[in-house]
């Protein structure tokens, strides 16, 4: 088996084509990890809740780490970590154009793992079901693979 | 589909039966997320890596995360997460039985993740591959599991 660094490219192709990964967000330097899907689109990736603990905890610490892996066989695996910032998309104009890219693109994805109430872009301030639309910015990815030994 | 929590029961034999989940440690609020083998021990998860950057992280601050999922298909999955605290096994008599049973559990699992140098549980100080033995002690698990309506 030989591991080698991924270039940023490859980091970034994995992270389009997997979008899935885990979460970490911490508070009071306890971390928190949670399963999270996403899409990547120029430096970010783009996802929703529904309010929870991690949104919470993000809100609080913006600082988070998502790691997507591919499991392929034992001497066939990747791994990427990326450490970026939690940044919120309100309801508002100006945040129009980034909610409905998050909203349109992970809703094939996500709609099974939210409530059924999770069917609008748009709910009131009142509905603790209404989903947060956040993205992480993304400040510095790494990723490794392994591939077979050609002996 | 229904999402239920699971009892304590359930989320300990999940950690039993899946042995592999994702490991957060976080310094200075900055979290860190890596994949991780264990095997579920009388209230622990066993492990060893590589010294690194996770390991730096802990000994510095000892509280972690595991979250350890199962995704059988869009309305069957299960996700436990446990709150626990990192707890190196050195290289003693004491703690001659915990580091065996991590590396005798262990063994068949993680060797191919880890450098051919991790070949036995006994190294010199001085080999920076030599494999750090730990554990998580588990403070805290909690579960969900969602499975399809019977309708």
């Amino acid at each position: 088996m030989h591991i080698h660094a991924m270039t940023n490219k490859e980091c970034v192709d994995a992270l389009a084509r997997l979008g899935f990964g885990r979460l970490g967000c911490a508070r009071d330097n306890q971390p928190y990890v949670v399963p999270m899907y996403f899409t990547y689109h120029e430096g970010h990736l783009y996802t929703f809740s529904t309010a929870g603990q991690k949104i919470e905890w993000m809100r609080a610490n913006p600082r988070v780490c998502v790691e997507a892996d591919e499991i392929t066989n034992p001497d066939q695996w990747l791994s990427v970590v990326v450490f970026g910032d939690y940044e919120e998309l309100p309801d508002t104009p100006e945040y129009e154009f980034e909610r409905n890219l998050a909203y349109k693109i992970l809703r094939q994805r996500v709609m099974w793992w939210e409530p059924a109430s999770v069917a609008s872009p748009h709910h009131s301030a009142a509905d603790s079901l209404a989903p947060v639309f956040y993205r992480i910015h993304i400040d510095q990815v790494t990723g490794h693979h392994a591939t077979p030994d050609r002996s």
